[in-house]
């Protein structure tokens, strides 16, 4: 077979490696997955949300629909988005994606030629980078502080690099690394971009799960360009199951999205859409969401004040203020991913932070994840990573 | 903004200016559609299958599944290819995807460089060429006649052009002709391709819709060479809505389009093809869709007995064996483009058939849908269209 050129620039998941390794050895503890917890999907109202919904409107569930969306969603939509995230949008500005990974890779289409650079957060989500590289495209990343992408390293890169078209952000609880921007810093991020002909996507999955501290606006709202394409989902506040994740950007940019999902797939799935929709009106997912948020609040702060107890001290983390990851930092000396086969082996596992760099990454680091173990299970899993840990420091 | 050069090639669906037309004027008896009839939707026992699946499985449903899709569903679809199309598959040859659409777009994705050309039947689905697009393809159209594609033709084709990668063909009761291939063509073809290094995407979203004649076995079953990749769909013997399809196709490949989807949107909806699984394990599929062949026949044999009836003698159309369309040809001198906005004004609409070429099309065809119109339309649609050309020739 003949395959395009592109393909030999597409490369499975390092990360699939790992959770191979996991499944390979029983009674292993996971800080390694990257989903929700399923227990609080809210499984009894999605049905009644459901059945009700094919009560009223079934065959139209069933038959196709418009390419953009389903209407009566795009404006549940809109109206969350103002509510959460200061964005003032219409229905026009949006286009429904099958998860925010479609909206990923239909920005790398939309943008991308061959040799053009997408700048990224250093590390960045894997996924993020991955959507881009068929596309032939360099990477460069910027470094993070606790505030955020740092704004004198992005001024720096976009001045030496005329051929950065897209900047790939998530500013909230990033993954992997748990950070979120602050708000003087998205300003200043805003300020930056609006200088250079540049496209942002901000990624937001993790919006709303924040657990502590204060909300902060969207890249989006601050956006008096045009420039940020903001890519919204259900799957961390709901369920990815379903798919059900949006694009909002100008619309002439939604137009040409718009183009390019007919080619791509028609449309999503409209049962889904008409079940998200179902469910918004006739249920509290506000009020679903604080349920979520309390319980990885609990599994986060136990978590970290385990760590704070029991991990060496030259080991550090960060402390999220929401989302799904905690960010680990080993002295320079070691490899996150040599230590791993001994981590699995005293029945502990995580992902090594390096695979999630788009260029070469920083070895002696670790994304733990704390949204699908139990206290129990949190409470063993620590102990056993600081002792594997303590071998090596 | 600046767009990537491959926008430059993606144009909106020339179809939608039609149903554009029609929205605008009221009461217009439609056969420009091409969707299945929602009455023919098994609603109630996908409400109880859909319940059912929820009880049993609800969370995992919802939940993060595999890329390829979920593994019962595949060894269903194994088990209903090989009944139905005679096709020696298993679950490692499937790779669900979003409605065959998204099947189209990743062989492009897979397949095609710049400058690659592409042969399909002439005319072809619209949807096909135009998943191509992006990649900056060519395209070379290839007759039909009553037996399917002018096999002459085509070994001159691949014999005069080495650009050739993809050919794309849809053998059974196509969009838009509604022809089927006889099964001495199929051999023919599979004869002629095996001689180059070629890939055949073999389109099949109505196969099982033949409601005359013998059942011919796929492309794919008379493959000893892995060059076809296989799409089927359970968006016309099932709905579109929740966008059930899937590609098969020798395994290497499949593990390419793996890693191409995970890229594209991780996965499809975990709902949806549960769903499906679990209506195909608890009803009778086939039952159903020979309920839809009764229909669909029906509706068939009256549009044609009337066009038999009623049109000028000069005008030719096909007699489709199945699926949702019927191919007419006008007299040469005329333009079914033309004649399209006097044919609104009386009350009856038709895509001009010049849509449908990758290349220059024939302007004197039109293509009929007669699976959304009652019987009543139809008898009174083919009336008006018959005046309308009646006044041309």
């Amino acid at each position: 077979m003949r395959y395009s050129r592109r393909m030999e620039r597409v490369k499975p998941s390092a990360i699939r490696s790992v959770q191979k390794k996991i499944v390979q050895k029983q009674g292993v503890i996971s800080f390694a997955a990257g989903l929700p917890d399923p227990d609080y999907f809210p499984l009894a109202d999605l049905k009644t949300a459901t059945m009700e919904m094919m009560e009223e409107s079934g065959r139209s569930a069933l038959q196709y629909g418009m390419t953009k969306g389903y209407a009566p969603l795009l404006d549940l939509l809109v109206e969350r988005m103002r509510a959460k995230e200061g964005i003032d949008a219409k229905p026009e500005n949006i286009l429904m994606t099958t998860g925010s990974q479609q909206g990923l890779s239909m920005c790398a289409m939309l943008f991308l030629d061959e040799g053009d650079v997408v700048v990224a957060e250093n590390p960045s989500y894997l996924g993020g980078i991955n959507a881009c590289r068929p596309y032939g495209c360099g990477f460069i990343g910027v470094d993070t502080d606790e505030e955020g992408m740092v704004i004198a390293d992005l001024d720096n890169v976009l001045s030496e690099n005329p051929k950065v078209k897209l900047l790939y952000v998530i500013p909230n609880f990033q993954n992997p690394t748990g950070k979120a921007w602050s708000l003087e810093r998205r300003k200043q991020f805003m300020e930056v971009i609006n200088q250079y002909d540049v496209v942002v996507i901000e990624d937001n999955p993790y919006g709303e799960i924040r657990f502590r501290g204060e909300a902060v606006p969207s890249l989006k709202s601050m956006d008096t360009q045009g420039k940020v394409v903001y890519l919204g989902s259900c799957s961390k506040i709901l369920c990815p199951g379903l798919r059900v994740a949006w694009i909002c950007a100008d619309e002439s940019v939604t137009t040409q999205f718009e183009q390019i999902k007919e080619g791509l797939d028609l449309q999503c799935n409209q049962f889904a859409q008409m079940q998200v929709a179902s469910y918004i009106q006739k249920f509290d997912l506000d009020a679903h969401v604080e349920t979520i948020k309390a319980a990885y609040k609990k599994r986060c702060d136990l978590m970290l004040s385990l760590m704070q107890e029991h991990f060496p001290s030259s080991v550090t983390y960060t402390k999220p203020e929401g989302g799904m990851f905690i960010w680990v930092e080993l002295p320079t000396s070691l490899s996150a991913d040599e230590i791993l086969d001994d981590a699995i082996e005293s029945g502990v596992a995580y992902v090594p932070g390096e695979y999630f760099y788009a260029n070469e990454g920083a070895k002696n680091t670790i994304r733990l994840n704390f949204t699908t173990v139990s206290e129990e299970q949190i409470q063993k899993g620590v102990l056993l990573l600081a002792n594997v840990l303590k071998k090596y420091i």
